[in-house]
């Protein structure tokens, strides 16, 4: 292929998603690993596919030299793209600087409030640039989602059923939160009762989420994440279920988005907008 | 509700779908039974409403004389809408004998032959008469294979796996090898191989159908119909499974095809098309 | 087979398991029907077999006639068996008109206080008469309840999930609560936290039954009855599931309770038990 | 507890499961490592605990050195235990180094012919000596085999499914195949057939094992390891499900035949020996 590859800047290159991000560039055969950022003191100057886990070094060291990294970057024949698995403090900034440098920013990180979020629309906005922010990089999740809304319009009843290790501490999911939402956005209610349900123990209907959809949570050690999207009529039961064994699962999306914030002019919020 | 019901002739009323349509038409709000059509000799003269289990008579005898019912439903202010479950040799002459009465036939026979469904168009065509043929009414099982053919797209690698009851001889089921059907339309080649498989039992790795996918038949007693298809990528498995335990999940979707024939001039095939 | 049938009287023989019974016995090689007995006005003198849907008539009509029918079938080479699907009120008259005629009762009726249970269990033993009580007829559901016993021997962690259509007033079913009772029945303390929880939306972490183990009660049309058993220990699952379609399901734990209860000399009470 | 620790000795130490044994090991409280051995030349003298990705050091150095190791291990006041995870070819000459010591085997290497399995049989018999054979480690798996043998005493239609990764070359697995062989071993013949199947697509009903039993293999990446038993009879369904996720589920099993061995005066064969 003749056409010039990506050339990508991974903040976070150290943490575990950053890492994982770093392997799946490397191995993109149209992009190209240009930058690796991460503030942590120990991983300095580490080479960031060593660290990765590949068996051959990449010669891209681990800096926290972000602006530096950007102009590099900024150097390449292709519009480069920058991806982001920080803090959501240090988002804003780092989300500036790479727009500064004419580097399409994708950000992975999770947590940012709506301001934050609405700040980051207005710079892209004002800058006419492309700009990703994607809390979810889960194809099969988010194929999941969408499926779950259509057959939403055709079934009246509905359970949400999430699975995780017993070392995630809240429940509900926040995917199993959001999806009730999606589900609920059309303002339908579901699940009109037939009797009137009595709990001979507190809990035992799990939680009532938006408009009466029931999410369940189960906690065990053996569970990675898993959900279900249980929906019932006369007859029939359609499930819906995702199961995640890898972090390898996010690379996919992840891959799509550097693709696709090329060819954006301004904000774009969520991986389903650009399936 | 100011509006006219819209009346409705079911033949095969006697058969097992055919009261449960019978059934179904009863209740629904919007539609009233003027006809029940059944050559079966023992059945002649009972009342549809009672052989098809309800309390309440529904004062409408089965009867043989499909034309005088045909002319008797042509009568009512509201356009009727015919509804076939009988045989492949008898369709034909249901849907003209509908259409020359102005009545918009909903045929679930199954087993047509390309050719029998052509000469249904052709004859549609010139009446301008709305005509469906709904080859499976499980709006869940369509919703199912919709959503497979999204993740078709994002997804490499998929098997499907269908469980049913001992007593259906055949494997894989029809729906199964339509849904891999309806996956290899867009003429992508699934599964491609990693290493090379070697079978120690033959048959271990199960059918191998349209584009690489395989498919799997369970029978046991116990089992009623169901449908698993399966969708793997690094870390990630995205599962859509269908379960059919009683006919009245095809209820909603006859409903559905009654109400839409009415605003066809053409032959439609399939519940996908109308949903 | 040179030895004789085995004579059984059915009691509840109009309602639904009565009917389901008086079908499996008549196909039973070693049975034979001899008394139908029912109070149910509208039922008398029909023929049981045809009333459960046999094509052809067993010749044994219902009647409310219990003693004549005890006294009846005691004129029979085999001992005789009755089985009882009534009310808790009438099981203790009936299992005691049994027991005179040396007729062996298995009740299958739910809903016996214990002290109706030890009524019983003490009449048994004075007779010197074998007597069986059943509340659950589902040699799956036992399996699966031993094998969970068994399971909870080695793993700390485990929750269940019971699913049942949506008409189910009552959560969790009786037989979730029941299985979490036999887990606890060790003294074992399940599900030691690794983490401190926090609901953020109340009642997600299912309700808590005995021993530390969560119960999940889903409530779908399209569902009929279901039990998940999901144990869970570092880098594996282990799950057991019992999915019920039907009544016939219960059939062959009667017919073995109706062949065991032969050998017994007092009060039996559970299925696991003879097993 | 005044109970001095079960000296333990690891071979193959640097290996993928011995890794996670030396972590198991060096966690349990009743145990201490007193030798790695492995014969990886790139491993030696490195910290068998940090190789194990411990935080911490063990002041264990991974050595090729078996005897000298023995000899210390030997020096313990408790009686050791070796636990050998390498090749068929060496396993005889440590398991009889082993035993010369005093020290009881514990061999999960796989692949013994059964000359080789006889012989060691011999030689733990003339030295009075305990050590165990274990092919498979996991404890819910063989949980899951034990129920399936109870259950097929009183169910005659059972199939297995079972998931792996697509770089699994050869289906069905031998667990699959070794689960269909104990459910044969009563000389039961399964799945006694109702109609005459026929495969619309050659391999649909799966793989023909032991005594009736049908295996269907599905690979797929983002599977792990999988295994259903499924069991069906009237009206009813009875599932036994077991999923792998990591390594680290066999080490309750490593850790209970460490135990468990210092009990034993010959050679026990399988997990399910000391459960």
């Amino acid at each position: 292929m003749a056409q010039a590859s990506i050339p990508v800047v991974v903040i976070g290159a150290a943490g575990k998603m950053g890492r994982e991000v770093v392997k799946a560039v490397a191995q993109a055969p149209d992009m190209i690993l240009v930058g690796a950022i991460d503030t942590t003191e120990e991983h300095q100057d580490k080479d960031a596919g060593e660290l990765a886990g590949l068996s051959e070094p990449l010669e891209v060291p681990i800096t926290n030299q972000l602006e530096s990294m950007l102009a590099f970057a900024a150097q390449e024949k292709q519009p480069g793209v920058m991806i982001d698995f920080t803090h959501p403090d240090s988002v804003y900034d780092n989300v500036r600087s790479a727009i500064a440098y004419g580097i399409r920013p994708v950000v992975g990180t999770t947590g940012l409030s709506p301001q934050q979020i609405q700040n980051i629309a207005d710079f892209a906005e004002k800058a006419s640039t492309g700009c990703l922010i994607i809390p979810n990089f889960s194809i099969g999740m988010v194929l999941l989602q969408q499926a779950a809304v259509t057959a939403s319009q055709y079934f009246d009843h509905v359970e949400i059923i999430e699975l995780h290790h017993n070392q995630k501490a809240d429940a509900p999911s926040g995917t199993a939160i959001q999806t009730a939402q999606m589900l609920g956005e059309m303002g339908k209610r579901f699940n009109p009762a037939v009797v009137e349900e009595t709990e001979k123990i507190k809990g035992a209907r799990g939680s009532l989420a938006d408009e009466g959809i029931r999410i369940h949570s189960v906690r065990l050690p053996g569970l990675i994440a898993h959900q279900e999207v249980i929906f019932g009529a006369a007859g029939q039961i359609y499930t819906l279920r995702h199961d995640t064994s890898d972090r390898a699962c996010y690379m996919p999306g992840v891959l799509l988005a550097i693709r696709k914030v090329l060819q954006l002019k301004s904000l774009v919020y969520g991986l389903e907008k650009i399936l």
